[in-house]
């Protein structure tokens, strides 16, 4: 059976069998159920998680108990707590899953052998770190520019299929707003 | 003399005489008299440059007359409209000197031909990006997550050589926020 992992790493590189092989032997399947934690907040974020099924939310929780979605994740995303894990320390994050999850498993010392020994992997992540900085650029700046009504309307036109995952109350911790404000808003 | 950018490409990847001296004939100098702008909001965005001194503000300026700092530059840093910069379209943004300033431009075929030619560029530019992309997440999770003055007093710890630069204004349009409520929250 083939990863999904595969056609999203060569959308940017190609890969030969073998390095899929490798790939395919180096990287432990994780299988989670709903509500469970890949990744619990003030834990060493030791991997990066490829998402072969299934959905994830990634959050803070803070000292007064509030809650803060950073991002969802669904098929074929990568998802971490990305400043623990580049420099592997304890995450700010939580990641747990919508549902019942298959993901695959790269670890911090895997990847960077990887960077080492396959180095077309540098241009991988090249590209899917630079996407991934443009994607929150324009969040920070949709945050300080747009209304909530626009940020909402903004979310469900670009990630619909996240949207179907997740409750009304998880959009809200996205979007840094109360679940009552962004029903009026809704009403509007 | 020396290029500041060498030392900046030498924080992540080795370069040799040759290729320094590659990058110095190939990289253009751009000086800016202060309020100039390197880049204009709806122009395709062709070059993404490296501050060698000066400071300057990247900016989106919306139907409504309203301006929105996306982001700072001081000497050191790399500054671009990067959705633009990588898609070749038009940018979103507008990017001026707020003092006189010297960059090197780095254009889009260079870049990919620097891909090409020098790969170890591949993993400086990871890094780089993997970098933003880590600021850029943390200042949306701040923008959900924190209070303004809160967010006022992370911006002036993390970027004290840049507060030295800006007036109140513009750090106003950076968080968001209007100068008066600026104004009233530094009271507090």
């Amino acid at each position: 059976m083939d990863l999904h992992i595969f056609s999203n790493i060569q959308k940017h590189i190609s890969l030969s069998e073998s390095e899929k092989l490798y790939l395919r032997n180096a990287l432990p399947v994780k299988e989670l159920k709903r509500k469970e934690l890949v990744l619990r907040q003030g834990q060493i974020c030791r991997n990066l998680y490829y998402v072969e099924s299934g959905s994830l939310r990634a959050f803070n929780l803070n000292d007064d108990g509030k809650e803060s979605t950073i991002m969802f994740a669904i098929r074929d995303w990568w998802v971490t707590d990305m400043n623990g894990f580049v420099n592997q320390k304890k995450a700010q994050l939580s990641i747990e899953a919508l549902e019942h999850c298959r993901l695959l498993e790269l670890s911090y010392d895997l990847l960077e052998r990887l960077y080492t020994e396959i180095p077309k992997f540098e241009r991988f992540f090249r590209i899917l770190f630079q996407n991934a900085y443009i994607r929150e650029q324009q969040r920070a700046f949709h945050n300080i520019a747009l209304s909530t009504e626009q940020r909402y309307q903004y979310f469900i036109d670009k990630y619909p299929d996240i949207v179907e995952k997740i409750t009304q109350k998880q959009i809200a911790t996205y979007l840094g707003v109360t679940p009552e404000f962004l029903s009026a808003v809704k009403k509007k």
